[in-house]
């Protein structure tokens, strides 16, 4: 089936049964059932089995899932059974935060640039052993090593003059931090990390 | 309206839409209408309209929106006129970016309180002048300022036991920054942040 038949919803689901999954596996589960999955997740098991079903076939009325076996399935099914080289732009505090964070490894990504424009930044060492770089050499360094996935990390008023490079570059996937709407061409894909469109989705029912 | 009567995803897409109008109005504009404000997001202008009659008339046909205005009442919709206070979980990098996060300032929330289980982190005085409190006073004190509000950026195998102290404390509202679902009484309001879950929605695509 190809990609532009599955409801985008249903794909946004996704790396959440992954998660879920890969946390059980690395509890040394090896069975599970669309209900148990359902119950931690908040999510009915019918969801969870229609979802999975405009894959194929991974479980067996019965006997549930293989826990490892649907891992792999999900990895290969999100493209993250490798890691995806990733560029991100910005070392204020939230890149900093990213620079370091520790949940990308083992689930698909890995940073392995960092760019700001800010001469008191440049050159700095950030823990992991990043350098970050000077973002005059974005666009080549991208390019010259093919990667294909940026964040931004950068103030509202940069995001899109920043994506738009990294799209020049060659970037077909864009994290955006910034608390902007960009525009990018319709072969690459946004999404957007702003805590406050998650707050006041909440604040909105208190 | 009920709040409930109206469909999440439309309420999800009202962040958005504050978002860029007050940005419109930080640069002065006075007017806009459903077709530039669709253009500017990405969504057509039908939609907008459509979101937008669920809660009221705000504009009139050919004459557009006052901008000021339609910010206003967006902000009485999602419930931010005024500051909601916060409490975070977790003084990490993340929590640090958090805390020193200016992209929360005239969008309805502050961060009040952070707290931390670690003793080399506690007492620790963050930039915007927030002291770091021990996790042990996080129940007593969130109870008697009355906080709503919660951003767990702790390890995924603590954010369950952290929300659940949250949720005893009063907290009605929790932003999960730690890649696993928590599970909450009916009452308690939960969205998440977990960059990997959107990296993945993309790569799926790549």
């Amino acid at each position: 089936m190809s990609a532009y038949e599955i409801p985008d919803i249903v794909v946004g689901r996704l790396p959440v049964y992954l998660r879920a999954l890969a946390r059980m596996a690395q509890d040394g589960r090896e069975i599970t059932s669309s209900h148990e999955l359902g119950e931690r997740l908040g999510i009915s098991s019918a969801q969870i089995r229609k979802d999975l079903s405009h894959f194929g076939e991974f479980g067996k009325q019965g006997t549930g899932y293989q826990v490892k076996f649907l891992v792999g399935q999900l990895q290969r099914i999100l493209k993250v059974e490798t890691e995806w080289e990733m560029a991100l732009v910005g070392a204020g505090d939230l890149g900093h935060a990213l620079a370091h964070y520790n949940g990308l490894v083992n689930r698909g990504f890995r940073i392995v640039a960092v760019f700001d424009n800010d001469p008191a930044k440049i050159g700095a060492r950030l823990d992991g052993g990043l350098v970050v770089e000077d973002a005059a050499r974005m666009k080549d360094l991208i390019r010259r090593r093919g990667v294909k996935i940026g964040m931004v990390a950068v103030p509202a008023d940069q995001a899109q003059v920043v994506s738009d490079l990294l799209v020049e570059a060659g970037v077909r996937a864009i994290l955006n931090y910034a608390p902007i709407t960009i525009s990018v061409p319709d072969e690459v894909r946004v999404q957007y990390i702003d805590p406050v469109v998650h707050l006041q989705r909440m604040t909105f029912y208190l």
